[in-house]
């Protein structure tokens, strides 16, 4: 096949499909690297959290019908942000700007058993988290600094997880981030034109022509990306139009339980555990009723190496071929 | 010291520089992985280039006084885009379109020794290779299918270097990437606000202020990027104002060469040959004379990992402020 230059109608990347560079997309699959035996977990600790989230919190974990918790959050050790500082703008000189570092940044650990991962853990154990989520939003929500509130997941060394035991990551920053300022923008963009919701669109184009489409139940559907950065990039999405992931119902849960459960198994199955990273894209907390957003989970995996000509053009070379991915995706069997 | 949150003004890259999560600039030193010994070196090879570069080449190397080559340019056996196919738009329904892959993507190969890198070679050698770059903005330019050239280097397979042998690539694509389109939208911007060219206001700023100043000769100034995605991040930026590294004149190489080796030394002695990339960043091939655009190069090091805060929202924490890395930058003595 020859390669092909394709652009994401949501986030505007521009990526080159070059499938002669790559072999099959299974050679990808990586040697896991084993964690070290015998090294301290500070997520381990089965206590209750000693020291509460500062500055105080108003869901502090989820905890099973027994009791015990299931997810829990701790201040992160070295926080990218702080929620102590005033939000202020400082004039470097006339050409520099810069705000100072207020915000908040926050560990969620996502199960108490320490080698459990999305493809090992139970459903009720992912709805745990899921919910868990829901609550950081709302939380944030509440801090009239804080605009926009990332929740992602970091799983495997080369994918930028210090620790090994399962959990997820916040950042609660008084800005916009770039690229959900791209989506936001294309969202509304389309919407004025078409009366319709990009991301319905994109849903409705993959639920009928099939090429990318890895898993669908009642309420959620997911596909490969059309012009994926990295090899099977994917988009985890609700079907019922909604802003925000504070927004979903119990049923709801349940099925994007069913959704991350399913993915995370096969791709662990097709790939051996490969590094992943996730990201929630959710409507500004500002803004929260927006028509035109709609939002999902972006899902990477970190078999590739963006270098000089990633790094320098914002255009991505990727050796794997989306409909390609959904194909060796699809064969896979779970239990 | 807080973290901040910085905008670069010419890439739009917001950073959070989270000084307290690292520690000291130079921790991030990295063990040099060997190379296997004994590896079959294609870029090795004595006897001239077998194969010209496809459709043809105008410029196959460059040549010392002696007649031997100093510089070459091969084929890439993995080409992401090729010379060969029309350029097409493909509607794939009413949402996606793509372009076939039309374009080059080329091997420049930066010296017949091995195991020289830009800290070790002597600035005639660094002559060469930019004499080379010079060259294939030529070249390309001749073709009208081509809008942009990417002309970059990956070092350590950290960065994406899968060979050692020293080398540099060249992607020439039908679009122009999305991270020169800001950066030329901005400069335009700055431009018919203030009547300067936005990389002379910078320019200017950070010869006046040095915090982050990291050297200068006659027609050469290199600073750590105000707003760093990655630690050390640097620009190397010619002093007269000019849209392409075509127009570079004989003692304007030799003073880029000279900033190159100093450059590359210093952060060798300091960081143990680290894992780098840079990349040349340009005018557009068919606006070549824009008065408003100012040609760099971007250097990064490869010292930490992005994960899925960066991939997600285009924001970056970096632990080292750019005045720290300047500062340790411009204690190292060498020779």
């Amino acid at each position: 096949m020859l390669s092909e230059i394709r652009k994401d109608p949501l986030s505007n990347d521009w990526v080159i499909i070059a499938s002669e560079r790559g072999g099959r997309p299974t050679d990808l699959k990586t040697e896991t690297t084993k964690e070290e035996k015998g090294k301290f977990c500070p997520f381990c600790d089965s206590s209750e959290v000693s020291e509460p989230v500062k500055p105080h919190s108003i869901c502090a974990a989820t905890f099973a019908p027994d009791g015990k918790w299931m997810t829990r959050i701790l201040p992160n050790k070295y926080p990218a942000l702080m929620p102590e500082p005033i939000l202020a703008q400082r004039e470097m000189d006339d050409l520099y700007h810069c705000l100072t570092g207020v915000g908040g940044h926050e560990i969620l650990v996502d199960s108490p058993k320490h080698d459990e991962t999305l493809a090992t853990m139970s459903k009720e154990q992912i709805e745990a988290i899921i919910t868990n989520y829901q609550c950081r939003y709302s939380y944030w929500r509440k801090d009239p600094r804080i605009t926009y509130l990332s929740v992602f997941k970091n799983h495997g060394k080369v994918a930028g997880a210090s620790l090994h035991h399962p959990h997820s990551q916040l950042v609660a920053t008084p800005l916009i981030p770039p690229r959900l300022t791209t989506e936001l923008n294309e969202s509304k963009e389309y919407f004025k034109l078409n009366n319709e919701c990009l991301m319905c669109k994109i849903l409705k184009t993959e639920l009928e022509n099939k090429h990318r489409l890895i898993f669908e139940n009642n309420s959620v559907a997911a596909f490969c990306s059309f012009a994926p950065r990295f090899p099977f990039e994917s988009l985890i999405v609700p079907k019922r139009h909604s802003a925000s992931l504070e927004e979903i119902t119990k049923e709801e849960i349940s099925d994007l339980a069913e959704a991350m459960s399913v993915i995370f198994k096969k791709l662990d199955k097709l790939l051996n555990d490969p590094p992943f990273n996730y990201l929630i894209h959710v409507a500004p907390l500002r803004t929260p009723g927006l028509l035109y957003y709609h939002w999902h989970i972006e899902v990477i995996l970190r078999l590739s190496q963006p270098a000089g000509f990633e790094w320098g053009s914002g255009v991505y070379i990727n050796s794997v071929p989306p409909e390609d991915a959904a194909l060796e995706l699809n064969k896979v069997k779970i239990r």
